[in-house]
């Protein structure tokens, strides 16, 4: 029985775990979640997951949730993208917790404010606190790649997947590619890896449109 | 050479740090930053650590920042508060990134807005917002714990020390235990171990009274 992800295409955070399966060569079947139309309220979902989260990924009697923790498995489960060296697995898991605290963190909850949440509950100042603690991410980001091909180590790992997981979205969360030319080389390098999808590739979009 | 921690009192991040190296027994120095006078931005505080961030533990040549991946070493290095199953590994790591996300991620900057930012820069729309997605996570971890004395099997592990981490300050950021009867209680249990002490009696206290 193939992993299945729970997932909908406007979700970063479900996009990673999708990526990585992809990349991993590992097979796996989407079970698209109808967000906005409150699926992730319902009580089956909340009995397939208490933290009411998307992605969650089931392979069996594993469930889990939390993106990181599903990058965890799947590295582990496929024995691939988690770097070569053992030094490399602590590493890893700094740029996801600094992804999950700082990118992501930041960049999907803005990314919601200013393209999925009604323009009546929009706040321009929460926009604006998001988007600066964001930028100050994606600078250490940009200062960290800008003599390396990958976040950690000589290849393509899980904190890559993490890190990405909202920056090839065209929705406008002020993240312009052209102002971080690291960032953005790197992101051509991944999109250049056989197995790479767009997110609206790889699983059904839900917001409704 | 006993392990260093780069560290403030107020900062909930290092706590949680400070607090597993206690409850492990693991001797430790904390190296104070003073943070509120730009520590962090000087070049020697940005050589030891690109991202710029407090905690920063060092243990000889290892440095490490993000206090979930401090957590993991001191676990991995003590043999302590891993929790006893392997399958405990994974929920620990699940519970951390949740933390990381959601508790601590909200925690950490709505204190900062309501208590030590300037009070011409403070900004009620920011405070409501993050304020919002605090007690939503906090409404998790309460219905996780009712029927339970610690967040993953039955002892302290670090997802404790790590989902705890802002949650014994007196600072107002609209945490009120009274109103979260089972947290309160697993507050209680914790601050009982042996070693247990309050982050303003294991670090110095950074910000100009």
């Amino acid at each position: 029985m193939v992993m299945k992800l729970h997932c909908f295409g406007e979700s970063g955070n479900a996009y990673k775990c999708a990526l990585a399966l992809e990349l991993a060569g590992e097979p796996w079947e989407p079970v698209h979640v109808d967000f906005f139309r409150g699926a992730t309220r319902a009580p089956a979902f909340r009995a397939l997951n208490v933290m009411g989260e998307v992605p969650v990924l089931e392979d069996g009697e594993t469930v889990l949730t939390q993106s990181g923790a599903i990058l965890d498995y799947i590295s582990t489960v496929t024995g691939k993208l988690g770097g070569k060296l053992a030094a490399d697995r602590r590493e890893v898991l700094r740029w996801i917790l600094f992804d999950t605290q700082k990118v992501s963190g930041m960049a999907g909850p803005l990314r919601f404010q200013m393209n999925f949440l009604p323009e009546e509950k929009r706040d321009p100042a929460v926009a604006a606190f998001l988007s600066g603690r964001l930028h100050s991410a994606l600078k250490i980001m940009e200062t960290h790649l800008a003599d390396r091909e990958w976040l950690v180590g000589d290849g393509v790992t899980i904190a890559d997947c993490a890190c990405c997981g909202y920056l090839y979205y065209d929705e406008d969360f002020t993240f312009d590619r052209v102002q971080y030319p690291a960032i953005d080389a790197w992101l051509s390098r991944l999109s250049a890896l056989p197995g790479w999808k767009h997110p609206y590739e790889l699983m059904t979009r839900a917001f409704p449109g």
